[in-house]
C-alpha cells in the first residue's frame, strides 16, 4: 500500500480547473496500487480516482494503456475511463507526475473467489479480448517468455536460498519454455495481470477490471493462463478444477477456443506460473530500501508451477473435450 | 499513512449484515490517520468511513470519543457521527480490533491556512467548547503539563542529539510550566490536536472536524494555544500575526474570553509548542520498527516555543484589548 507522491488539496484544486468537474468536495490518499499514487476524489461531478505515475512505470507506455481503458471503456467493457479535460486532454502532470483522472468503478475485490466469480471473470476476458482486437496501438510483453531469463539473471543466482536446487529448476524451465513456447496461437490484447486484487464484484456480478498496466499483445491463452493461476488456487497448491471449468467455460461461450490453444494450456500454465515465481523472486532478493510494500512470498508459485509441470493435458483444469 | 489491519470485502459484508445501509459498493484502504486504520466505505445508503482501533489507542477511552462524536454531532457541530448498528451499538468489533462505522464527511484540509480557514477554526472550537459543555464522560488530558515529565524522561537524555543543551533547556520549561501553570481558567471538552490534517474545508467554508482521539477535559484556553501553534506560523518560526487576530477574535465572538484566559495565552501556547516537541521528539528520538510513519522533525516545535517563551502578551497573538 503506498501514496508515494503527496497531493494537497491546493495542487488538486487547481488540477482540476481544467475539468468540467465543479469543485473539490473530497480527497484522500489510498492504500493501494504497488506501482502509482492513487487518491480518491469526490468532485461536484461524482467520485473519480486519480492516479500519479511513479518512476517504475514507463511514462512512453502511458497513451498504450490510457487509450486501452478508453477504448475498452468506450466499447462497454467496465473498465476505468481516462477523464479529458476541456482541451481533450486525458494524460497530465501533477506534482512532476505523469497523471490522470480516472472514472471511479463500484464493486470490492473478493479475498475468496467464488465458482462464480470465476466464471465472471473467464466471460469478462474473452470479452476483452475480443474487444481489444481494433485497438491500435501496440505494446510487446516485456515480462513473457523472451523477458524470462534476464529476470532470472536479475536473482544473482540467490534462488537456492529460497529452496536448494531452485537455480536449476528455475534454468530448466525457462530453457524449456525458449524451446516450447507457442507463437501462432490466436493473439492480442491482453489484460496479463488479472489477479482478484484487480477485479471488482457488486455480490457475484462482475463490475469493474482495472490496473492496465501490465497489459500488452500477447496470446489470449496466455492470459486464460495467468488466471487459472489467479484464480483457481485454494492455498499455495490446491487446484480447484471446479473454479477452473467455470471460467474455462464461462470464457470459450464468449470466445470459443482453438484446439491449439486447449493443447497449449498446461504449458502456459507452467509459463504463467513460472513468470509471477521469476518477479516475485526477484522483488524478494531485491527488496528496495524504504519500500512500502512488503514483497510476496515467492513459494506460492513455485507450487503452482510444479503442479501445472505435472498436468498432462487441459482435462486436469476441466476441459473435457480435448 | 497506514492500513494496520487488513479488512477483506467479506468480512466487512458480514459486518455490515448488522445495520440498514443496504449492500457494499466499494471498500479501500486509506493511506492517513498515525493511530487507526481507516477504510473508505460506500455503501447503498452513502459513503462512510471505517475505523479500526489499534495497538496505541486505550479501548476504554472509545466510550468518551465515540460518545463525545455523537453527542457533538447530534448539536450541529460538522464532526464525523458513529453509526449504530440495528441494536444501537456504535462500537463493534472487526478482525478482531475495536471498530467503528462513522460518517464521511465532505471537506479537504488545507495545506496552506488562510486567513479564512484560521477565523473559521477559531469559530468552530468555540462552538465545541459550549455544546461539550453538557457531555457526561471526563477525560483526563494525560498529554497537559503533569505528563510532561514522563515524557521527556522517555526521550532517555537523547534530546542533546537534536540540538546541544536542548535536554537542559526542556527540563527549565518543564520546571516553569509546572510551577506557573493556571488551573482555574474555564475547562471543559476540548479537542486538544485540532491541527490542519484534522479539519475539512469546502472552499473557505469549514465543513469537518475529525480525528477526536486526544479530545479530553481541560482548559479551553489551552486548546486555544494549541490552534495558535498549529494554524498561525507560517514556516518553524514564522509567526503571522493576521491569522492569530482572526482566529481568537472568530473564538471570542462564540465564546468570550476572560481576561484571566488572555493573561495566560503566551504561558499557554508555550507548552502547547513544548507538549508538542515533548512528543516529537520521543517518536524521534523512539523509532517503532517498521512503522508506516515518518516521525515529525521536532525542530519545528522547538522554535515555536523559542518564540512563544519571548512573548509578552496576547497583543503580540493580535487581541489588542489585554
Amino acid at each position: 500500500m503506498a501514496v508515494y507522491t503527496d497531493v494537497a488539496a491546493e495542487d488538486l484544486i487547481v488540477f482540476l480547473d481544467d475539468y468540467d468537474l465543479g469543485g473539490l468536495l473530497s480527497l484522500k490518499g489510498i492504500a493501494e496500487g504497488v506501482e502509482n499514487s492513487n487518491y480518491f476524489v469526490m468532485t461536484d461531478a461524482g467520485p473519480h480516482i486519480l492516479t500519479l505515475y511513479e518512476k517504475r512505470v514507463n511514462a512512453d507506455d502511458l497513451p498504450f494503456f490510457l487509450g486501452l481503458m478508453d477504448h475498452l471503456a468506450q466499447r462497454g467493457v467496465p473498465c476505468p475511463t481516462p477523464i479529458k479535460d476541456r482541451n481533450g486532454t486525458a494524460l497530465k502532470e501533477l506534482n512532476g507526475r505523469p497523471a490522470v483522472l480516472i472514472s471511479f468503478l463500484n464493486g470490492v475485490s473478493p479475498r475468496r473467489a467464488t465458482v462464480e466469480h470465476c466464471a465472471g471473470v473467464g466471460r469478462a476476458m474473452a470479452d476483452l479480448h475480443l474487444k481489444g482486437a481494433d485497438f491500435s496501438i501496440r505494446r510487446e510483453n516485456s515480462l513473457s517468455v523472451a523477458g524470462w531469463r534476464e529476470l532470472a539473471l536479475g536473482c544473482h543466482g540467490q534462488a537456492d536460498e529460497i529452496e536448494p536446487g531452485l537455480c536449476d529448476e528455475i534454468a530448466a524451465e525457462i530453457a524449456l519454455m525458449e524451446t516450447c513456447w507457442p507463437h501462432d496461437l490466436p493473439a492480442g490484447v491482453i489484460h496479463a495481470d488479472l489477479f482478484c486484487d484487480n477485479v471488482f464484484f457488486e455480490g457475484n456480478t462482475l463490475s469493474g477490471l482495472i490496473d492496465f498496466y501490465f497489459a500488452c499483445n500477447d496470446l489470449f491463452a496466455y492470459d486464460v493462463a495467468i488466471a487459472l493461476n489467479a484464480w483457481c488456487f485454494e492455498s499455495a497448491k490446491e487446484f480447484n478444477v471446479t473454479k477452473a471449468r467455470a471460467l474455462l467455460h464461462a470464457y470459450r461461450q464468449v470466445r470459443p477456443f482453438e484446439a491449439a490453444e486447449i493443447e497449449a494450456l498446461p504449458l502456459l500454465a507452467r509459463g504463467a506460473a513460472l513468470r509471477f515465481l521469476l518477479t516475485r523472486l526477484f522483488d524478494w532478493l531485491n527488496p528496495v530500501d524504504g519500500a512500502l510494500v512488503t514483497p510476496k512470498n515467492p513459494h506460492e508459485y513455485l507450487s503452482r508451477m510444479r503442479f501445472h509441470r505435472g498436468v498432462e493435458s487441459a482435462v486436469a483444469y476441466g476441459l473435457l473435450d480435448t
